[in-house]
């Protein structure tokens, strides 16, 4: 597939800009606030341009300070719940006009294990994702029959970034999920026939305890 | 027990106050935005002052319009939300430094159906009650050790109330929660001993499918 | 309420009729086996006879053997499914009819949070509770409307039995659930409004970590 | 892959055993009662012999009537549950030796939502496959670390086979799971990358409301 990659700051993307086209693939980066409504909205004109109507969104923000209720600043609760909610309503209003008029395209969400229960210290993370989740599902069953798949992937468990680094001398690779294999489970959510769709499903190491 | 009412306009509280006069039992009226956080924690003052710290607190805000994604404002969409679940926070925030400070009370959220799943049209109503439920997780989870009883009771019906009287016509009086009822039953978890507490239930009408 | 109690051996019950009789309430001790067919209806029969039809059923039976799946016996397997689940849908049936010809009753089944989750070594417990679970939701949905009551309550810590006096001296009075405590609460959830009825609900110690 | 099929009735197979053959694949079918413990023991042997240890082992037997508690019959109820329940186990039983061994392998039982939720009228359809997705959590639990992928797959709504040709009349072929669709998800969780497994999803057609 030929990819758009966003992020609130578009530089960072360029060596994923560079793979993608030393794979044969076009690719454009984009710097975008999800939470600012008319960022969103202008974000699905300039990829409609460079790229056209986009076939698979998938919607990966998430902002989490840990901390009990009473540290918690309400203007970070309120941040938090704008980056793990707010912004995915807002994409999923982005593109949804295309791909209703086309009959076809798929939107995933991804959340952490939070996002189904809210344990002590993770509720800037639980909030909006448990909303998000409800609003993955609101879209499933509104937007099915027109043909478009919407899916919560649950990812429990640290992921193979960079940013994780310390996670990995600890756990060693098969403690982490790896960024290729969520891909390819996504990839293949989206080629599913439109007789078996799925709407949730996790992702977890298999070392993983839960 | 003695009984602080809220309500945005505190006007529309008189009669109730003056009910709860004739029964014997104080009863104060207060004008609060659940979603003002200064608001909120001047209230918390006032029913200090006039009441003493709370034994008893019950979050049972909502807002709610139905609609498509496409059809919700993200402002409408984030006012709900702020109703429904910032508001929470704030009375939370509001209520526990007394209530820790004595080593015990109850806090209870409300919740219709949509807390649990995503409907379609429904979103509004499901992104904040979910978050609101995840708050009372985290907060059980973080407070249970320190005395403080957090309920997340799901009210699965329409209530008996003015403003439910065309729902009454058409249901008759068994297929409303009767708001005595409502009330008995968290009476009766506030006096759950410390055993042998509940963290979730739901009520709804006998007849009400499910 | 005048009780009937009812266990594999009656003998044990002695003390509790005693218990009952010297508090003014009438009480009877029944040997059954529950999950024999013949002798559950016989039972119902009896309790009739000894103290008319039934207000309130509680099915509190477990058993249970830890275990991986290849270290459980298929027929210590099929054992505890008869006890945690077959017995329940039996003294189901054995209640039903005299609820049903009132047009009242109130039913509860018990069960561990394995009955809500599958943990490593705990098939035993967890595919008959869920089943009985499933079996309560059934009911409910089945016979609110004809005005029985069925509730499936969650029981998640030790009771305070002298079964569990190791993990007395292990925790304290205040990390087991009182038995009074549950029964009380068994109690409040007969005793609700039918506009305002609990299908389910979670009890655990305020010091249990969930 | 190479198709071990298996039914009650072995000379039923007959034709897919033909089909798969005319494929390029192995294929054997054989007679077996899934809920008789000696004879699911012989059928992993002479899988073994006929084409090796198994890779992958799919569990998708159903039984069931609909009635009400008292309309069902007590044997009918136990019935159900060991082909819905007691047969998994007794396959899972029977797979997992050979898979620890080579530390690793790939087991699927299927469900419908009367694994999740007990309607009324269902009762012998949900007591069973709820059982089922427990021991598949407790399963998936035990054995993921040395290898072995346990996954639930919930299968919402009717599939496309000769069985079904009236709802096909009255659905279309968008209104039922293609099972070539539900084979292909299947192979692709099989092929999982091991630090990104699934345990759960849901497979069902666009159409089918939810």
């Amino acid at each position: 597939m030929d990819v758009a990659l966003v992020s609130r700051d578009a530089d960072k993307l360029a060596p994923l800009v560079a793979e993608l086209h030393s794979l044969g693939r076009r690719s454009y980066a984009y710097g975008c606030d999800a939470t600012d409504e008319l960022a969103t909205m202008n974000l699905f004109k300039m990829v409609d341009f460079d790229l056209g109507p986009p076939d698979l969104v998938v919607y990966n923000c998430e902002a989490f300070g840990p901390g009990g209720i009473l540290d918690t600043n309400p203007s970070a609760f309120e941040n938090c719940w704008k980056v793990n909610c707010f912004g995915a309503f807002l994409v999923a209003r982005g593109a949804l006009p295309a791909m209703l008029k086309r009959g076809r395209g798929t939107i995933i969400f991804t959340g952490p294990t939070g996002s189904l229960r809210g344990r002590a210290g993770f509720v800037n993370l639980a909030v909006g994702k448990s909303g998000a989740r409800m609003l993955a599902q609101s879209m499933a069953r509104e937007f099915a029959p027109q043909g478009i798949h919407v899916i919560h992937v649950v990812i429990d468990g640290p992921v193979l970034t960079p940013m994780n680094s310390d996670t990995l001398d600890e756990r060693g690779q098969d403690g982490l999920l790896h960024p290729d294999a969520i891909a390819e489970t996504m990839y293949q959510l989206h080629l599913q026939h439109k007789t078996c769709w799925t709407h949730e499903l996790d992702l977890r190491p298999s070392v993983e305890p839960f």
